[in-house]
């Protein structure tokens, strides 16, 4: 370890000491009313025992509930770990100055009023993290009601769940962009005697964020899984450390995201005061580093025993074994719809249990109602499913035996904590017991058939994180393309040369610069043609009149340049115009779009879809972060809906999706060279199996190399 | 009332009694083994105080449990209101015979062994009844776990449910497809303080089914409210009765319908022993018929106090008000992804309430995180929204204060149990007793963000039933069409005929009888045309090679209409060809599918979808049940998400969806003919708004007059 190194490594762990298990805070602008919630974190750390010393700041008063009150941060005299600031906006970075002449390494902010107020909280927010670097102080906040670390018993936080509920210290550890899911969590989980390690708000990340609190969290040896509640990614970098971390260390992450709908990304810009990210992307990223993503609350918690230690399945394939038919065919509707292969018992299972007296059919549902709700029964049921390896997840679906006689189907259910492959446990009743016997035995246990489905779905989309961009591979990228002289968007011709170096074929184009050049043209040209604009300035041909279709002879091509070259001259009249493209019209048996764009918070995303205006209409398109290699770009054209068309639906003409993985690949590799923005071939014409793809359009947009760090914003 | 119609009353609500209310029970085949099944019943009545008399059979034993045990039906003796059946399948027969000799009106028979378990016992099933009908007993079952009647203390079930429970009297009924689900149901609705009146297990439905309970269950004085658990509809005229008159009662019909996936639709074929039907088509009759589909479990009985008493909504706009962030963002995500409108405050309701010193926000969520939580202020702004007008129904969420103050939030939504626009009330924490609270005030408290959301969205997905077929209508349509001389599949001309009685537009065509006739044809026709074979037997055209396209001269139509009768008749050599249809080729701005069949339990189902292939991949079409009005059969349009781009999406050309409207409405009238079994055109040519559209196809397929009664089953 260098010496650099070992500082960072040891820095980092002070600071996650005095940030998540202080023994020591100052909480500045504490109030002695009850109904203010500046009276709650010191209420909140008594009475959930906290073991440190608590520094009450507040120039008005002298005392508080029988504690003594400091009129400032410097008065204390005292080593602080972390100070808990709820003054007002204005007054907060004097406060951090202080807190850093007074040797406090971190701050907690609640206070409001920075970016997620608009444009004057933004400035704000910036003076106040330059102040705080300049104090020597790291910020977690503004806007975060704190942190819970339910482990050491320290409450330094202003979530009202704290009022009522005893810290059930647990192995989760939660990490939150909204303050309010805090305490939805921690109240629903400890109902089930589900308990948490340390649960974190971030709220507007302004220096410290989810990924480096994650880091912190997943090197605990207190924590077993990360659970996100986000509404953005702020820093995927970071993010991505941590995840990458995390699944190294066998610490499943698991992400619930809000912003599906526009509405619910207006709201989140609100709260957060970040920019939207679209939620495609936001979802790729994650899935791409390898963290667990979940639609329902309560899945939130309830996954994580299911996952903890494992990795993510090969196949698609889970057994369901119920006592009772209603219960187990919710589960198995749920996941059959999502596309999970519900398959029946192996005929092997099926003998052997015959073997012993047990009679099962060979059905998507292993329905023991019959054969009756005995230990036995179940319990060689169950065990022959889960080491059949048939499926990749047996779901254990228990009946009103959960409520009154859990030794009949419960206890078995126990036995298969470290199963080869991972039980799910669905109680049909209302069995509280039941479900904290299973919590307890380290089985993930489902309250609804809903978030049962909805973790085995996840489990089933989980993949390992990808590798780290590879910096050489970048660079030989950028060696093979060669220097891009120009910025701003490429022509198509220029556009589709580059793609070329890729490995990106294209159709065969003839560049026409004055309209004479068309006569002689007449005998090289194989008819009917596309005509095209060649202009650097006009990146959308089609938009500016500038595209021209099944031109069937040398008489209407003519006539269709003089009329292009009017159209896009009246259209774009600043427009320097190359030339004009003709290209034979190329007929596939379908067509994709490919492209990457770049988000200023993940980085290059990769997107294909199959052409037309449908795919916007069905959202049917998928996104990856950058690079894809062939099986994420296999993968990708998979999960694209409409490609169906040219995987053999209906007995059509199977179309060369390999050759399509191959361009989606070469994009993701381009997305590796910091000075392409973004590009996008629309349309790539996918021909017959065997027959590879042509690339019938391209577009290029380049920067100059400074934006390496991230590109240009294209999330707005 | 005519004599016959109140001795069917009289004898509906003798049966009703009997069956729901009984005071004396047989139990055949009962058994002293706790272990078993059989002993349940008489426990079941027992622990739960039933105060009739229960009479014991077995003819091997004289007493159980010092209850004294009857060898037979006959040996009773006394009046007996209903058999519970517990004896193998061969002998139930007898036992049901046995109960008509003694005057038991009516046997729930939990025996299996019959439809669900294939051909034999099928026709086990279709004796059983035949002897009944004899013998003059109604029976509830096969496969019946029994009813329990929670306001009378009726247990007469096996549901090992009733091991724990204390049944809780209620205003909610449940009918079960499903056995386990009244176990699920009982025991999560009674965990929150909500209780049933009866919960009914109906079983294989061999004679009373879910609409003849369910008009039963309407009637109870006690029922507020009708809970459906459903994996098919067997007998869809009396669910519709049932469904007419819960509505007009002013009593929610709510339904939860298994078989979404192929699986799903496996599995419940397996359990009811019915035949699979299509969940559109499910789900299309239940609209239809003004019942609310939700799709999760505790969405059915959390949603009644939504909606009882209410009729279905006329827009789609929603407010929201939360006392925190991310629980309310979680509903409204999820709503607006699914299309509902979250609209903002009205600028009269931020205005009133700024003079009462509330300041709100413009935006989708009214978040008073910072204005603090108030009953005032919280109950301010929740009437404001009720009463403003803009929505049609608030969701009111509440944080933490819903655990420990209720006082400040939960309070206020207690006073819109019965206001002008429903309020649907979700809790972000763990909250059992505000939950309790809510559901004893008739607030709909929801536990989850999800069952919230699909509460909500059923409500605005709900309608008012379809008013019931009108003889006079299908009499005034057949005389329209004229009699139909013909049987099976008519040609596509005498299709089109058929249809254009009906007020459909079709492309204007020309018939061939033999090739001769093509020299003459030349002038009158303007290329391109299209070609197609003329065929009874051939109505599947383009599968026998008898569809040309784009045909763009003479000599190409006469080398064209020899290639198909070639390839036709090597393809069907023992088709009749009675010619080829020369049409002129129709281009509109979008295509669509118009069609219907008949489902034997449902009745004549109307389909309308985009044209082409993808319509199939995206599952992207809209079903109805015959006959729909020119409302409906816009709303149907409307469903189809792929005829955006007839609704000027991106700027597109909008279509004619009026036209196309008029065409759902003519094949859904065409239903009303019972002689016609399916028609189907494909595709509508839809033009320019205002330009109509054109059928260029047509497909009827007609039967003799005998199968009014229902038609030829399609769904297998």
């Amino acid at each position: 370890m260098t010496a650099d190194v070992a500082e960072r490594v040891d820095n980092s762990s002070l600071l996650s000491r005095a940030l998540l298990s202080p023994r020591s805070v100052a909480i500045v602008g504490a109030s002695a009313d009850p109904s203010k919630t500046s009276s709650r974190p010191q209420r909140y750390l008594r009475k959930h025992g906290f073991e440190g010393t608590i520094h009450l700041v507040n120039p008005g008063r002298s005392e508080i509930l029988g504690e003594k009150v400091y009129p400032d941060i410097r008065s204390i005299g005292a080593p602080v770990d972390q100070a808990f600031i709820m003054v007002q906006a204005d007054l907060v970075p004097g406060v951090v100055e202080q807190c850093g002449a007074a040797g406090i390494p971190c701050a907690t902010i609640l206070s409001d009023g920075f970016s997620e107020s608009g444009a004057t909280g933004r400035d704000k927010q910036r003076q106040l993290v330059d102040r705080a670097r300049a104090a020597g102080v790291r910020l977690l906040g503004p806007n975060s009601i704190g942190i819970i670390n339910a482990q050491d018993r320290i409450a330094l936080s202003v979530s009202a769940t704290l009022t009522g509920e005893t810290l059930l210290p647990g192995r989760l550890s939660v990490i939150s962009q909204s303050g309010s899911a805090i305490g939805m969590l921690l109240s629903r989980a400890q109902s089930r005697g589900i308990g948490f390690s340390v649960l974190v708000s971030v709220g507007n990340e302004s220096d410290i964020g989810v990924g480096e609190i994650g880091e912190m969290v997943v090197d605990r040896e207190d924590t077993d899984a990360v659970l996100l509640f986000l509404e953005t990614v702020r820093d995927g970098a970071a993010f991505a450390r941590m995840a990458r971390h995390a699944y190294a260390r066998g610490k499943p992450v698991v992400a619930f995201v809000l912003g599906k709908s526009a509405v619910g990304q207006e709201i989140s810009a609100l709260h957060t005061g970040a920019l939207a990210t679209d939620y495609a992307s936001i979802d790729a990223f994650l899935r791409d580093h390898g963290v667990l993503r979940i639609e329902m609350l309560e899945t939130l918690f309830e996954i994580p025993d299911l996952v903890k230690g494992r990795t993510p399945p090969t196949g698609r394939a889970v057994s369901i074994v119920t006592t009772t038919g209603g219960g187990g065919a919710m589960v198995a509707d749920r996941l059959a719809g999502a596309g999970v292969n519900v398959v029946p018992p192996a005929d092997s299972v099926i003998a052997r249990l015959a073997k012993r007296g047990i009679a099962i059919k060979k059905a998507p549902l292993v329905d023991l109602t019959l054969a009756g709700v005995r230990q036995d029964v179940y319990g060689s049921v169950l065990g022959e499913l889960v080491e059949a390896g048939e499926a990749d997840l047996v779901v254990a679906v228990v009946g009103a035996s959960a409520q009154f006689h859990p030794e009949h189907a419960v206890a078995p259910v126990l036995r298969h904590r470290s199963s080869r492959v991972p039980v799910a446990a669905f109680l049909t009743p209302e069995a509280p017991q039941s479900l904290h016997h299973l919590a307890g035995g380290g089985i993930a246990a489902f309250r609804t058939p809903e978030t049962c489905a909805d973790a085995v779905l996840a489990f089933f989309n989980w993949r390992p994180p990808r590798p780290e961009a590879d910096a050489a591979l970048a660079a030989e990228i950028q060696a093979r393309i060669g220097p891009l002289s120009l910025t701003g968007a490429l022509n198509e011709v220029e556009s589709r040369d580059l793609l070329g170096k890729l490995g990106v074929t294209s159709v065969a184009s003839r560049v026409v610069v004055n309209l004479d050049e068309l006569e002689e043209l007449d005998d090289g040209v194989t008819f009917p043609v596309a005509l095209k604009i060649l202009s650097r300035d006009v990146p959308h041909k089609t938009d500016a009149g500038g595209v021209a279709l099944n031109i069937s002879n040398a008489l209407e091509l003519r006539k269709a340049s003089r009329e292009m070259l009017a159209r896009v001259r009246a259209a774009c009249p600043s427009a320097r115009i190359e030339g004009l493209l003709v290209q034979p019209m190329v007929r596939g048996v379908g067509e994709a779009l490919v492209g990457f764009r770049r988000s200023a918070s993940l980085g290059p995303i990769v997107t294909v879809a199959a052409g037309g205006v449908l795919t916007e209409i069905h959202r049917d398109f998928a996104c990856a972060t950058a690079p894809v290699d062939l099986t994420g770009a296999r993968e990708m054209i998979e999960r694209v809906r409409s490609f169906e068309l040219i995987r053999g639906y209906r007995r059509q003409k199977r179309g060369d999706c390999e050759a399509l993985a191959h361009v989606v690949r070469a994009m993701s590799l381009l997305a590796l060279v910091p000075s392409v923005t973004e590009a996008e071939i629309n349309p790539v014409m996918v021909m017959e199996e065997g027959r590879g793809v042509v690339a019938v359009d391209g577009l290029v947009v380049a920067y100059p190399a400074q934006s390496s760090s991230g590109g240009s914003e294209t999330d707005g």
